[in-house]
């Protein structure tokens, strides 16, 4: 029955999140969800959305505000730049989807780590971009240089995490800026789902590089991978680019209660500060513990940690885990990678069980 | 600044949504949605799921099922049909978006009606698809015999509203079966975003035709156009190009209330028919009064209708309506329905209102 797929769709090997089981009392750390709830202020915003009119959600009989202004303008305020300079979208795979089609999809290759978000091959395939990885260095870093024009010849753009995913680490931002400026006539976009647990934003150069497309979430930092708010940050011309794709795809990606959710994320900053704090005390717990039982431990900046044992294979690690209902992700490919372990940051009591665990199944 | 933009948006024509005014007080009858809230029931979900864990919407903090499998089982128990021929969406225009992308980019031009969704040239615009457009009849109606392979030669795709937007005239099943045998190697979309308020469904012609997709939405009959939820119905194979689409893009696209939310209204039957009956008598009441003020109105079975004045330029009679802080669509193209007005049903009220500026504005 594939005679009715359109050619494209013959071609496509879809991205494979991490899995979402459905089973109480699960020990969760696959997936870089926040081990805290949202802002209280989430909730509070989202119920006086419903108690507008009627009293049962009346509202919602209303389309949203398809360029949803208010949440851009909270964006906005939260990061000293015009409105003009953000694109919000459903979540920030979606802000990337777009940018793949919008901004990267040239006659030329997009340039990325060998080692990153699996989900960029899966766009480039979607949208017809040739991609060309460039191979972290031996200690899982992001070398610049390695993506300079005299390194990586013609580039139709560029795209990394900041932090890394799955490794954690993090590049400085004179590191970020070097590349801007070596690079005037392709797009950078840094993906910063996971900046706020300890690496530095570039949104603070947006306003100077015309070429740089910054892109956040709400999903891990202000815990609300269940509401599905992303955003972008770039200069207006890119995201006229992005309003353009946008609205040749769907007018109104973001409900109401996420529009409104996600301004009071935003605004709470005190929660976010605290949430934030909390997760990184955990990681420098973890990593020490994770070290004391002899794994080799990734520096992060990010929620979750990339450790791998000298003694002990990652995949044996990873199901002897799951024996005790406690989740963690193993990437099976590339060879590179196979024996580490991606671990989301839990809560105190959810990695003490890890560490709990571990100390068993190595002793 | 256009020269970082992929070449694709510098020649995209962004579809123009209905204006969402922020004023308080006015009689918005120009997006087609629901006078009256959704069922309380979705309220009622949505606080539960806000009310889990700690009470705040600690929930929101976990990714929700990629799949949405509880909505899929409830959509697919309404219809009688399994689960893995359910596809569902952030919107029927993503819905919509998807089955363009990956059931009707072909080598082969897509047909649709000349004056139809307006989106759907963008969408082909978005992906490189050939549009062709069929003339509506002297009736505004769909006349089957034009897409036959006899008539319209080969093609890639075939896709219409049913209930057609914005003449709001239906389509019996018997000429939709007729074009499902005569096509057999195109996939043929019905929209039924308005097939609620009195057009027959496609859903019962799934069963036993592989070639056709049905697209319905939360928007209109099921009051959620502010939560964002539309689906499709169709043979197993293509709701997996859709599946993969959409996994080729993001995997998350239904937030966790607007999951719930979903469920509690497709299964909250009884509130539905009362919902669009309502609507169905103000439609009745208001086609009458409109005849009576001399409108020719063509024959709805969407919660709209679509009429001109044969003394009064529609143009003139919006922006009238507007002074009177009243809102209706007018399309200046194409000049075919240039002259009509497109009007939304609304509260029994609201149709008084309109009613009373019509006869004061063409006495």
């Amino acid at each position: 029955m594939s005679r009715l797929w359109s050619p494209l769709v013959h071609r496509l090997t879809p991205y494979v999140p991490g899995e979402q089981p459905k089973l109480p009392n699960l020990v969760k750390l696959n997936t870089n969800e926040s081990p805290y709830g949202p802002s209280p202020r989430v909730t509070a915003a989202i119920q006086a959305e419903l108690a507008t009119g009627d009293g049962n959600g009346e509202r919602l009989r209303l389309y949203p505000d398809p360029n949803a202004d208010l949440l851009k303008q909270a964006i906005a305020r939260h990061f000293g730049l015009p409105a003009t300079q953000v694109f919000v979208g459903n979540g920030s795979d979606e802000v990337l989807a777009h940018a793949f089609m919008g901004l990267l999809q040239h006659d030329a290759p997009l340039l990325f780590p060998d080692i990153s978000y699996s989900f960029y091959p899966v766009y480039a395939g979607l949208y017809g971009i040739e991609p060309r990885t460039v191979p972290l260095d031996d200690g899982f870093g992001i070398r610049i240089d390695d993506y300079l024009p005299e390194a990586a010849g013609n580039a139709g753009g560029i795209i990394f995490p900041n932090p890394n995913a799955p490794t954690g680490r993090a590049l400085p931002l004179a590191d970020i800026r070097r590349l801007l400026k070596a690079r005037p006539d392709c797009v950078v976009v840094v993906d910063e789902a996971y900046v706020d647990f300890g690496a530095e934003s570039a949104a603070s150069l947006v306003a100077d590089h015309d070429n740089l497309l910054v892109v956040q979430t709400f999903s891990k930092s202000r815990a609300l991978a269940g509401l599905r708010v992303g955003f972008a940050l770039g200069h207006p011309a890119l995201i006229e680019a992005l309003e353009r794709v946008k609205n040749s795809f769907n007018s109104y990606p973001l409900d109401r209660l996420a529009i409104v959710g996600g301004v009071a994320a935003i605004e709470d900053d005190a929660w976010f500060r605290g949430s934030c704090a909390k997760v990184v005390r955990s990681r420098e717990a973890l990593v020490a513990a994770l070290a004391a039982l002899g794994f080799e431990v990734l520096p992060s900046s990010a929620n979750f940690v990339f450790a791998r044992h000298p003694q002990h294979d990652a995949g044996g690690l990873a199901a002897a885990l799951r024996e005790r209902s406690i989740i963690v992700r193993h990437f099976r490919q590339p060879a590179r990678i196979s024996q580490f372990l991606r671990i989301t940051i839990g809560t105190e009591q959810q990695c003490a069980l890890l560490v709990d665990a571990l100390t068993s199944i190595t002793a």
